[in-house]
């Protein structure tokens, strides 16, 4: 069976992390490249995170630097936003730094490259604000034509994170977002409707730490330290960005509806709002897939199993 | 005991009529006048509906015309919506065409003077788009200080039914409603996230007619009447506008939470939203109680119980 | 002959005042009434202003209160602009406290019904922010048919005053400038393209005051005040306001072309820009007739004959 | 004398040719490369203008493709806008197709390639719409700081050409504009103030013509094609984006002030408009320097004579 191609762009963090390894050790996937992005973290440490991640696995994927800034919403992480993600965005893990240098190439035109010779079977996982994606678009009349799929995690039908109605993903760059989702490319949108219920327990950590791989025991360590930032209290932890993948390997997890999809760029109080209509009011056609309803058990037993088939490597 | 003096500022409208229904038979209210205002109807029809209902019920009521079309959005009932309302705005009923003459002041003076009359005691239960009492407010520097109290039907902390984030009394007249929401007066909001859950039945409509009143055979005719409209075809019908009205004198049929609330109103998709910070992320100061639960079953026994109130009336 | 009727709707003000001195004793016209509106200064003393000068005169013309505040832009004249109407509006004229009371209409009922009346002939001299005009349109949906012409002093084909791009008058309310230039009503705009060019000098003072009249003494004691606040140090002051009443009763004053005018209400930086398409470049039809260009020595000589006039009142 | 390096980013088109010609042949200029922007023309007919014109005149200089269409706007030149520019954009001029290939890496990262080899010496002679360079600015956090100077032409202190208040090269991509001029780079504005007086007649065309160059050939044979679409019958044509250049290497043409500049993208009708602050009146600090008056003979004399310069070469 030949692998689906795919470039995973993202803010890593914690919860990026864990998708990363997901596509990994997908058997069905070829991760060909990992794009990075500022978002949860300051981009020059996203990158970092990205190659020492590939690195410790023995992992040879081209990882490229990208877009340092969102195109006008100014939010720039010059640190790690209030916390989520840790001093390292990894927590407090210190993965040992890595010798292997970056992609020569800028995150967009390695996407934009990358399509080209993927000849249309090109699928993103973009699990971070969509900058670099929308930069590419803006370069080439022709990409929007070669991607054959885009899974992301962002914005909600209904609700937010960083304001009542913006998700943050979406929120950090609500005008690359509007330029992504209004491209025509085929997308399956997960959002704040089904991520905020994809929780893994402290029984998943111990599955992960179990299967006794490197993969594993970072999938565990991660864990063990979104378990301490929980608000709550609880053993537990969101997967935001796995279930975006997990869309696009183990469509059983998610019940989707087709959208019209749009992003609020002009408002004052409403500004980076995904506007979805779930009803057909507007009578425009739907342009996105979007995750309304998460089979969580189905989605854990995916995760493990996945993370964990890197026991059989050698 | 005093009764406690209102005005109601509506688009009547079915339910619109039932809220004025409740409020006209409420022990514990005086209603001084009754305003009219373009939406879910045309006015010159509310206006009308308005005479016609309180003659028919021999209830001396000053009702005054009022704002023909809103501030900037455009949108002027001409018709009847939808046909939600029916082709007289009441279904299919024809009420008695009254002799009574209108109040000759327009809705915004007749608001404004009773509220220096009153001494600071007015309070206000508007269930259409807020054009009336946004003119008001831009005339007279000290109405703000006069109101004692806005009950509104309108907006939502989730969601909408003319688009997916903008409700339609909120929607029709968004910069009326930013004035009004903004304008300082204690304020109670009673959205779609609660009336949509306000649902009159059968058993209920069988009961106001039971009572042998002129206004518990209107109520049940409204009821009958919107019933025929249900899409899902089930006998129940919702009570947008007299769940605010419920919010002032039964109180306990509703959980309230205290919220900053603003409105979209340069927004391109979400032009109308009303935004509602349940958990204070924009830091900004509470300026709304917002309805966020409601006891049905409390409701509708209310609602039943003061319409037919009437029949210990001569 | 038939006097033409208007109602000057102002924020008197310094030239707002010249502009009423040459309305009431221009022979061709009679106000109606004079109705006052927050922005030069506060609206009451605005009202106090045109009060005590029609009784300074012996004029008895309704003089109606008005809007206290703008729709949404939040300016709301607590004090004097930037002293250039000085502390009584009148520069540091104080005129005698009048006895006569208000009218006890709101200027935008008292416009309403004076249109009713005049059956289709009445002219508004609009001077100040459009607010009361826009109120009284949103209030009565046949207002607009019954409006002969409205000539207003606002805008600028071409830059601004508060801003690069904003005039002041339409700046202090650019939602009300909106409705009132979108109703329909034929009207004519004399803006900054023109009044900053509408100089009256000391000659012209001299000319007033030599005329021995009280309007002649109010214009000219005006006029000298308004030459303190020149800050090139000129004996010279601009005329915005009587310019918009010149369009109206000496039209050889000025030449004027039809265009397409909107005004920019949702602009970051260009809040209260007037858009005027002299080249028919959007294609949208004209709805304004936009002065572009001024013949100054007809207009000196015409508003010093017209206040000069009074000379033969007893 | 060391050459100041420069980088050209056009959408060639008839004046930027002669632009590019001006550049090509200026002694303390050394062009490192072209870069190609939609706007004039489709992006795919710019790269190929671009470098059929320096193949021609014998110059090896990098020639790169770049953005395809704006961020947001949605303005993308599949023809060629109103004629303007004529069936090729080089009016009916056929250049001889070249056989150079276009540099491998798109414009952004070009751009950014150079300005780190030129280690902040770079200066950017813009004079398409300004998508490149807001793309590399977002990919890139160093960049801002390592380009010298930015000389554009686009905008304009009052009025526009394709709106009453938006002239072209901004109003194709707003929201790029906003992020260069945002950026914190030095720049000069050289827009409609001062392009609409820069005009080139039939003496000038033959004394360009005379002086037997291939680049004096073309220049007279672009200035000939532009006599043609003069709407007003002259035989004179602008020179908009070769007074930018002018701008840079003889300053003495132009008369700047220092203003803050800001881009409106959220107007409903000022969208795209140059915001100008000519007078200090929002209190904001300077961040371009605006041409406000051009002398016109200086400019042609200048012109010629830099394009003849090539008469030395062999």
């Amino acid at each position: 069976m030949e692998k689906r191609p795919f470039i995973i762009d993202c803010d890593t963090g914690t919860d990026d992390a864990i998708a990363i390894l997901a596509a990994l050790y997908s058997p069905e996937v070829e991760v060909k490249a990992i794009t990075s992005v500022n978002g949860n973290i300051c981009e020059r440490y996203v990158c970092r995170n990205n190659r020492n991640l590939t690195a410790l696995l023995g992992k040879n994927v081209p990882v490229a630097r990208g877009a340092v800034r969102p195109l006008l919403s100014g939010f720039v992480n010059e640190g790690h936003l209030d916390d989520t993600h840790g001093p390292t965005g990894f927590g407090t893990i210190q993965l040992p730094e890595a010798e292997q240098v970056f992609d020569p190439r800028v995150a967009s035109e390695l996407i934009y490259e990358t399509a080209v010779e993927e000849k249309g079977a090109l699928e993103l996982l973009v699990i971070g604000p969509m900058t670099n994606i929308a930069l590419a678009l803006v370069q080439h009349g022709d990409l929007a034509g070669l991607i054959r799929h885009i899974w992301f995690m962002g914005g909600a039908a209904v609700g937010g994170n960083v304001t009542p109605t913006a998700e943050f993903n979406i929120w950090v760059d609500p005008e690359a977002a509007k330029i992504v989702i209004g491209s025509g490319i085929p997308m399956t949108m997960v959002g704040l409707d089904v991520t905020t219920k994809a929780i893994m327990t402290r029984e998943d950590a111990d599955a992960l730490r179990a299967c006794g791989t490197p993969a594993g025991q970072v999938a565990a360590d991660l864990l063990a330290y979104m378990f301490t930032r929980n608000h709550s209290g609880g053993e537990d932890a969101l997967m935001h960005d796995a279930l975006a993948f997990a869309a696009a390997v183990c469509p059983d997890c998610l019940t989707c509806r087709d959208c019209f999809v749009d992003v609020e760029t002009h408002g004052q109080c409403a500004y980076g709002h995904t506007f979805v209509d779930q009803r057909g009011r507007t009578g425009k056609p739907a342009n996105v897939s979007v995750a309304l309803e998460v089979d969580v058990s189905m989605f854990r037993k995916w995760l493990v199993d996945t993370i964990c088939r890197s026991a059989g490597e050698k």
